[in-house]
């Protein structure tokens, strides 16, 4: 397929290079640096099969305001609401894939902790994730994904992100929150579910951003064949 | 209620702890050993609400070929299909309850790992345990559960019990198993699912033997009001 | 060796088992709770081989403001500088032993951390501890004692207990301390250092309190041979 | 520094390219493959500063054979007693580096290990490895190392690779080995140390080949100001 590349970051270049890699075609870019690519203002100039976007709010918040219908797959993160409504709006003319996180991993992750959420009901959840030293946000995207699936399965609780400053016992309501930070770690999280005399961890360890690559590639592929609508990862397969 | 406990090893003698401090009773043992409860030879004899057994098939087998009315749960491990062979047989007059592992966590793990098999179908599975240096059988018999679990998802999947012997790359179809013996580890057991610069693992740590026994007992809780038949944790709660 | 137990609560319990168990005796008690033992009120009076405390500040701290000539293993946590000063002023005439945790492994731990921090002076540094939902006080006292460690043998560094509230990437001078709380979590403390591409992880896992317990009466049976003076893992054995 | 590399496969690209960001000149290559830089046959004639050899025993013996003055760094693995042997015959005439594990952080872990063996001298010992599904040996050569390290330590002991095939108690001179195969998994070496109700484990995460050939780097810039001598990680910084 022919992909227009949103954006041209350390992603889109991966996203480029897989894609290649696996038989496609780039179909051009649209961003304001200087590329070996043709450049293109709006998503349905490039008259491409599919688009992926791997920018920031800036980049991408303009161009879904304007009508198109290539489809379109978003990885996006920050504004998460102000992209996903205007990708709703925009999803009754083209197919469009959302995912706070590309990885198809993290998703699986996401649907385990559902299930664990479910079985455990009674057991005190933690969640940690780790990441690079030079990540300015905490917790990660994909953590407060994890959590808003926890917080949804249980009533009245709520997330705890320092617990050096209180001298108490654990609230049974609590859902606790860590960043870990340090060298040039890719990322990983981890849900804890701690009982009477037992524990059962979910964890999820990305080696490289390939992951998140292969995932929006991967959801370009189906996204193509898709009819008009809002698709992620738990409708697109 | 009223438990009759089956064997009067360091098992029973949780579950007669752990029983009495939630407000139960113990009815009386069957045992070959000197203790300070009623001494029973049949289940039915001790007119218990609930007969608990975590015995050995030398024990229970003979007990159960017998008819009896009495709710039973039996944990003894080893000789699995004949046990529930014979539990099967009883199960018209009587509620039964069969775990190969007692603790509820388990159970949930092995749900986990389920639901994990049918997501990540194209990821190399691999199976860890970790047990006290006293152990004297490997892999675990959960090991071999969630292995079960794996195999019976996965066709033409075989396990692989030690890698240093051969020196080949590893089959798609290879589960691996590793078993670590150590100090006085109660267990730990992990699933590992390997990708593209992605791993998901699934994890159980046990910090005391009393996950067996309180499983059992709120299994025994739950079994003294269903109907007679042949339960287990997928049917029981 | 006969033993007076300075407090009775779960792990002077715990002390008096394990020390019974391995052919010591307990002489008796020093505590304001009804107990089978004998009841003292300083600490020479019971005339013992050796005096173990597990107690807190208001238990201890008096009865180390007076003389005496018994050898002492002390284990509360909670106003070390003060109790490690009155020690120290007592060890001119007794051997007495302290240690902020009396696992040796943790000891262990901080030994091990200490010689990965002269090797890996480029690494960001991490530290994660666990424990169960009843405790109040975070981080743990053992994980205090361990970023003392890491404090001391890094210049300017500091303490992060909460990355949430800010926006910008790590500081090479932060230390990362997170609180994990749940379930029946004896204790686990990892030290994390990550550098480009590679991590490496220390970590101590406590199964039960057994292990404080049986530190306390390895450091006695230690400490009984020993001229006055003040003792701790360092210097013990 | 020019560096001259030996071999032209994965490794020695890395390294091309990580000592170009770092300002140093590739002086050519020593390979049978066609590549873009000056091809040598001896390590002398590049007139390199140093030379930095991937390949294997096949290359790299035939070439240590011959006199040379130029300062050598090898990582090949495989017959390693014959390159050391041969190394140190060399290494009158030249600074020459070996080391079975390029990595720094490796040698890190091995050098913890060392010292916890010391410490922990009655706990069970269990090493666990995981790599990629392509990977042909087990247990890895770093795992080797570290096994080497632990049964120079502990008299009489032994490695044990497969425990499904025997049915009896761990000996306290076995020491665990295990090796985990799946997806794209860089490299991770675990030590854990079991004792009574505790356990310490030792972990080196590997995210990248980077590590190997950055280690590389890292010994050819140190190694250059060297004399002429036999180093490895113990005594090149």
């Amino acid at each position: 397929m022919r992909i227009l590349l949103i954006g041209y970051g350390t992603m889109n270049k991966i996203v480029a290079d897989l894609a290649v890699e696996a038989g496609h075609e780039i179909a051009g870019v649209i961003s304001s640096s200087q590329t070996d690519y043709t450049a293109f203002e709006s998503i349905d100039e490039a008259k491409a099969d599919v688009a992926i976007d791997f920018s920031n709010p800036e980049r991408i918040l303009p161009l879904i305001k304007q009508p198109f219908t290539t489809p379109l797959v978003v990885a996006t993160t920050g504004q998460k609401e102000e992209i996903v409504a205007e990708l709703q709006a925009r999803s009754k003319a083209a197919p469009v894939f959302f995912s706070a996180n590309m990885s198809y991993g993290v998703h699986v992750l996401n649907q385990l902790l559902q299930s664990a959420l479910e079985q455990l009901g009674d057991y005190d959840l933690e969640l940690i994730e780790r990441h690079h030293n030079k990540k300015v946000d905490a917790p990660s995207g994909t953590l407060v994904k994890l959590l808003d699936t926890a917080l949804d399965a249980r009533q009245g609780s709520y997330p705890v992100y320092d617990r050096s400053s209180v001298s108490q016992p654990r609230s049974v309501d609590e859902i606790g929150v860590s960043a870990i930070r340090g060298g040039t770690i890719v990322g990983q999280h981890d849900a804890i579910f701690a009982g009477h005399d037992e524990v059962i961890e979910l964890k999820h360890i990305a080696q490289s951003k390939d992951i998140f690559a292969n995932g929006a590639i991967k959801a370009a592929e189906s996204l193509i064949n898709k009819s008009n609508g809002f698709y992620d990862y738990n409708n697109i397969f």
